[in-house]
């Protein structure tokens, strides 16, 4: 595997990094070491361009959210990639159709998004532009599920995809809740954590609504659960932008909150990540024995 | 304990089900058989209001989400319950001081919201009224975690609380993206489950946001993100109502998912959230040695 970034201090940082966070599955539980090792004597430093993309089966594209530097890159990466390859984008929430419109050939181009941490989160949302081949969806998520991970495809793209779009529903009447002094910053991440995120990581939101319906009565229970979430609906947040003392005041808040515990606040997360995932597993062996 | 209800059909179905529920909290490895018989020859059904309720320590209305039925029945609470009594509602998301606005006394009053199921989900909201005591919410949290349950405080109540309001917005989104043709039913609930949810159950959205910042820029990410998270904001479901036919579609859509499996879905989404549970518990103890 070969990496490449005009950056020289983003490339001594993922040299860094993929290391660190590679050998750290291991103590996880979540990789073996020997698979991680013969991954990290693989990985290389592309020269250029050119010798990063030329031969490469999987061509992925994770540069920031910006969409002409996107478009830049991908016009760049056409020359040189192979004619065979698959081009992915790890996009957030750009349009596939916007970040490949300089290429030729869409039909191999696609998003493939995958959440932070990406080495612990399985889901990476597979999302393919109008011009998208079926193959193209169907091989990048063969490569993606050999690498254990779970894609799940949408039929089109919207702007922040699936995930985006939750995240930012959820993030809006978090930031709503601590500003308007309802909870405070760790209660609140606290309340998400072993409440309902406990919940939709059994279950997801549809499924979890069934399964209080009960047999029989989905129907009626959900015109009458949507009743009460049409009395929550119209008392949500509904600000598209924040101000900017609003802006400061939730970064301070939270910096408040959780400053200088970075580190070990990161190993308590990953710690309970593969807690999480190792219990996941064992429960899907459990039900198949 | 003692159970009351004036509906006769329903101390039916909870001299069913709260055996059964509990019994299988032992085969979950969540409760210690002992523990959970010794409960069960505890419960009893008491015969009226008053045997049910005079004399108890702690007392719970867990009715519907219909204010005024809430109002009755505190009314009636308040004349039989000894004067020491903690008086909590388990109401999902209206204001304490309605709910116990004929209340004489309601600074033993406030609402303790469980989750669904709430034999595993840890999290609780405790939210006090404008008059609520701060003995009668430590003592309140103190019962809660004697039982193992995990009390949040809200500082102040808001319509749907904390819980309701994010999983409103949360489900808005679903249903949108469900009745957009974005996605369907069930690639929709795996994508949170296997997504988002992981990584909020093991560290909420701020905790989140602040970790993928890293040590130092928490101010500078917080700003280039939220300029992100404006794009989306301005983008996500703005409906406060469904129409009729969307909401027999989206009903539809649910049902036709997951129809006739309800019993075995919901017996590994009991047995998911077990491991889940298990794993942070061995991820806390590790932590500790």
């Amino acid at each position: 595997m070969a990496v490449f970034d005009t950056n020289t201090v983003a490339i001594e940082q993922a040299f860094e990094a993929v290391p660190r966070r590679s050998r750290a599955l291991i103590a996880l539980e979540r990789a073996p070491e020997g698979v991680v090792e013969r991954g990290l004597k693989e990985l290389h430093h592309g020269r250029s361009l050119l010798q990063a993309v030329q031969g490469a089966d999987w061509v992925i594209e994770a540069i920031s959210e910006d969409l002409a530097a996107k478009q830049r890159v991908w016009d760049l990466i056409e020359q040189v990639a192979s004619p065979d390859a698959i081009c992915t984008s790890s996009s957030s929430g750009l349009p596939p159709n916007d970040i490949f419109a300089r290429c030729r050939r869409q039909d191999r181009c696609l998003v493939a998004h995958p959440l932070n941490p990406p080495e612990l989160i399985p889901l990476v949302e597979v999302v393919p532009g109008t011009r998208t081949s079926p193959a193209a969806v169907q091989r990048t998520s063969a490569y993606l599920r050999a690498l254990g991970r779970f894609p799940i495809h949408l039929k089109r793209a919207v702007p922040g995809y699936v995930v985006g779009r939750i995240s930012a529903a959820v993030w809006r009447e978090c930031i709503d809740l601590v500003l308007n002094g309802v909870i405070d910053v760790d209660d609140l991440d606290r309340a998400v954590s072993l409440g309902p995120a406990l919940g939709w990581a059994a279950a997801g939101p549809h499924l979890t609504y069934h399964l209080a319906a009960g047999e029989g009565g989905i129907q009626a229970f959900t015109q009458r659960l949507l009743s009460t979430f049409e009395d929550f609906w119209g008392n949500l947040a509904k600000w598209e932008r924040l101000e900017p003392e609003q802006k400061r005041a939730i970064a301070q808040a939270i910096e408040r909150t959780y400053r200088g515990k970075v580190e070990q606040l990161r190993g308590s997360r990953d710690a309970r990540l593969s807690a999480i995932l190792k219990g996941l597993e064992e429960a899907r062996t459990d039900a198949r024995s």
